[in-house]
């Protein structure tokens, strides 16, 4: 489903990369080890009929949670995932996934005390990571290192069907919990981004601490949920685009499974 | 993704249909008011650009339970499903679910004890219904009303990424359980359907008998796997098209969803 609107896309991306590659360079100098390749340029190649048909059912299986534990995106599926990714078929799909949520949030009754909530997730799921993985390469195995550096610049944008849905809740009287597997030591950069990015007032922010840092995420996330269980809040709706934010204990009445073909964390 | 292949299959599709018809009217004249229209020709249209990016997108949303509880498939997506099952999209799909199985499934160690069991549903996912729906049309809202009569056919053909799974399983020794919704009543044309699709040696086909009626789907299937624990059965893997086949109670080790755009059950 390739089209000139996607190159132009590819273009920018790219060329915003670059100026991103100028920004890890000058913020941290260790990572420069990372820029002697350019992991995209030699995968280049056209896909075949054959690849695209596997591919999209690959991918269906890593969001139907079929292929479990799934360490890197095929080889023959790079290219797929990044037009993918950077084209209309994710925002098409993110689209779908919020107007499913805001049709369930439209049947629930919210209360005034003001105990009626909704968890997000953070990374692909209200802030889109996509220039990362453009710039390393999608499917590159030591993208995971640099994730912290990046994040501290604060770039991301707004996954734009998330945020409509945020701010709908927000006006149907839903507490918005953003619930993140990153760590506490990013909270500073992590507000910024999502200020700069549109979302505010939030009721909790929660992040990792040290005694979490030990835990899975799924054993993490549904802890968490429990205290907010446990302090009044009801939890009516969970956006995640990994089954750890959306499985385990303490889950809402209803779980949101956002789409990410780019790469799995564990359960 | 529509190709020559595909018209010929719709080609294929739609003469066996007719013959199929045929067998209906001669064993069950009362349904013949269902012929005095034919839906898909009313319905027939090119799909644009933007109904085929919002339609892969419901289909995703249907197929990760973001949909929940949809009775029917929107009126700009039924060309999209019908081409999505009758051509190789769907046998994509399907082929990499039973991939994702056989991966699974060569990571137990099958005892001698003949207690490690892996639970199948049938509709949709040993036996393939698409004949039907394509014959009275698929999203058809009266199209249940006449499925007995159909399943009484016993014509079903087997979808072949399925029976090669049946087959595999089957020499790595573990018990094969059939469970599905399908009426107690339906059993010899059931038993019948299977056999002639390839389907042999099965440990047990659990139906639905009067007791188990005013039960959901979820609940019957929970107690029926329940009972399989109770008899001493390991539930290693459950392959089924419908969320409800696999959620509940007395779940399997790991569940593998079959994709299935075409119906609904609710949990």
């Amino acid at each position: 489903m390739a089209s000139t609107q996607c190159l132009v896309v590819l273009f920018l991306i790219t060329f915003t990369s670059t100026a991103f590659s100028r920004s890890i360079l000058e913020t941290s100098p260790k990572t420069h080890h990372s820029f002697t390749f350019n992991p995209i340029s030699i995968r280049r190649k056209i896909p075949n009929d054959c690849d695209n048909w596997y591919c999209d059912s690959w991918r269906l299986s890593v969001e139907t949670d079929n292929a479990r534990s799934w360490t890197q995106i095929p080889a023959r599926c790079l290219d797929f995932v990044e037009e993918y990714a950077t084209c209309h078929h994710y925002s098409s799909d993110l689209e779908v996934v919020a107007k499913n949520a805001l049709e369930f949030a439209k049947e629930v009754n919210v209360s005034i005390h003001g105990k009626d909530a909704w968890v997000f997730d953070i990374d692909e799921t209200l802030l889109s990571n996509v220039g990362y993985f453009q710039f390393y390469g999608f499917g590159h195995v030591d993208v995971a290192a640099l994730f912290s550096e990046w994040v501290d610049l604060a770039v991301d944008p707004a996954l734009s069907a998330s945020l409509v849905l945020y701010k709908e809740l927000q006006k149907m009287g839903f507490k918005l919990i953003l619930l993140t597997g990153r760590n506490e030591s990013l909270r500073n950069a992590t507000k910024k981004n999502l200020f700069e990015a549109g979302y505010s007032n939030w009721e909790r922010l929660i992040m990792r601490r040290p005694p979490d840092m030990n835990k899975t995420v799924t054993e993490f996330k549904s802890e968490k949920r429990r205290e907010l269980i446990y302090h009044g809040f009801t939890l009516h709706g969970n956006c995640g685009d990994q089954w750890s934010d959306l499985r385990g204990f303490a889950v809402a009445t209803r779980s949101f499974k956002l789409p990410n073909p780019m790469y799995y964390i564990p359960l």
